[in-house]
């Protein structure tokens, strides 16, 4: 008989474009082509250890403060484990680009995490872990990129607590463009520069524009989505952070995109379409009104309906030495 | 043959429940069982003029300053009407009750004298000047009174300018409560204690609720309805103004209704509730509590997916006296 390895999982969890213009903090979508990796193994040696890093710069080994595994740490504790889990993070989301890396590491782990114990967690545990990862990056966790990174697709984050969150359903000939500009810009920077007032004919406005997309993703009414996309709201405040801002959504709109603002909390910028449009246009347009600003950029075309978290990969592994698989305690 | 008197039509139009806790200034539904009638003949002598006013205390009877009127003076001019209007008006909306008095009234008012024109209003023309009659009432015009009483249900308004107006479903087993209590709140007082600017947090929290409501609405979630049903901002300024307020909310709740809060500026208040509680048991919980307040109170049980404004009566009536019908100028 051949040995067995413990068993290890993969999970891919996606990037996400928060806020989505109308929903500071509770709308997000997941986008299909741009994810983290993460793979947790069983080991005997009980405690979190993260074993490897690809991509991704100056990301903090410590376990309790990556937040890949800050959630697992957590995790590993409240269950008392009696195993070790070794994780190893493939980022594929650029850090600090507003496309939800932090939530996409986080939701991978647990993904992965959850794969190898013996009970899975609960989606309500998976939620609860890796939003203490997403904690770490943001100061506070929204949920508004962990849920759709989970879950996939636009989602409400209605409530943190308790967590309460619901789909929003997307027309199906809907799509995304993500340009990412060679920029950076520091969450917890972004997010103290906001007003902590709200004028109070903008929140009538801003609501208005919320509801009205809410509804138009429901009646399928993309003329009205494209009405509602707008940000009176965070997008004014920040969106000189970001070189070329002003024009690269001139010509996001001016090639046939619904809407366009800034993704999170940037400097990526995201645009919705519909099915009249080439979005190779669109995001052709984009990328060039950035280079007139002198800022490179990159440029992603995704559905909007994409996939959330999810192993693609696991299994009890063929090793050369022998091992015993610790049981997980009751 | 018999002498043809002029053409008249009477339109009745409903009492609304404006704000509807979660959308202040854009949502409103309609009520069913209270309503302003207004009936609008056309004479020879150019001119809107009001004939009669039944029921409502103090209401100006020069068609300028009178909110039903208002807007037919405003059309007339505009249409270069070579005949005139007369107008009688019966309210029974209370006045200054938060219930779309002046709304029903104005709408009413162009929903009959559209049926006495050659041509008849267009939805939009009758929107505009429905609007002109709400603006002497509210200072400025929101429509979330008017776009209820015009079309019937819960209804959003998007943008003002342009108007830009959407139904809600609502579930069909859900009906509301609404309870009057006799005191009357100045609107615009009730606007100008507002307070200008919304924290920040609270406009994030009370997004939530908006968009949980509006998906509740659509995908017909009658537990997340009840959980988004919160005014976190607009609610907390104002209910000082009801005596007996919170007990009344917590007498609605108690009785199990999903949501309770105040019907527009106020004071009159609603109640939400599904069909597994009787609202007979919820109208009489919150009358009470408005009587250990020493507060008298009238209540109405109502569905919210009831009718718009609508001609009730109209056609040529025989008279004794001959008169020629003037025709409308082009």
């Amino acid at each position: 008989m051949l040995d067995i390895d413990l068993e290890f999982a993969t999970a891919s969890a996606p990037a996400t474009v928060s806020n989505v213009a109308v929903g500071f903090d509770i709308l997000g979508f997941s986008l299909t082509g741009m994810s983290d990796e993460v793979t947790v193994r069983r080991v005997e040696e009980p405690g979190v250890r993260i074993v490897k890093i690809e991509g991704g710069q100056n990301l903090p080994e410590d376990p309790e403060e990556n937040t890949a595994t800050a959630g697992l740490v957590a995790m590993a504790r409240a269950r008392k484990l009696s195993f070790g889990l070794e994780v190893t993070i493939a980022k594929g989301v650029p850090q600090q680009s507003g496309l939800g890396g932090s939530a996409a590491s986080a939701v991978a782990a647990v993904v992965a995490a959850s794969a190898v114990m013996d009970t899975p967690l609960s989606l309500p545990e998976r939620f609860h872990y890796a939003l203490l990862g997403e904690a770490l990056a943001a100061g506070s966790p929204h949920g508004d990129n962990i849920a759709p990174a989970m879950l996939g697709g636009l989602i409400l984050v209605r409530s943190m607590d308790p967590f309460d969150v619901m789909r929003i359903p997307v027309p199906h000939s809907m799509g995304a463009v993500v340009i990412h500009p060679d920029l950076s810009v520091d969450v917890r920077r972004a997010r103290n520069l906001l007003s902590g007032e709200i004028d109070l004919g903008d929140f009538v406005a801003q609501s208005a524009n919320l509801a009205g997309f809410i509804g138009g993703c429901f009646r399928d009414d993309r003329a009205l989505i494209g009405r509602s996309l707008q940000d009176l709201v965070i997008e004014p405040q920040r969106s000189h952070l970001i070189p070329g801002f002003a024009a690269v959504k001139a010509a996001a709109l001016g090639a046939g995109a619904l809407g366009c603002s800034i993704s999170g909390a940037g400097p990526a910028v995201f645009a919705i379409h519909d099915l009249d449009v080439d979005p190779e246009v669109i995001k052709e347009a984009m990328i060039k009104a950035f280079a007139d600003a002198d800022v490179e950029a990159t440029g992603l075309i995704s559905p909007i309906n994409g996939m959330g978290g999810h192993v693609i990969e696991r299994g009890p592994r063929v090793k050369k030495k022998s091992t015993k698989a610790s049981p997980e305690s009751a």
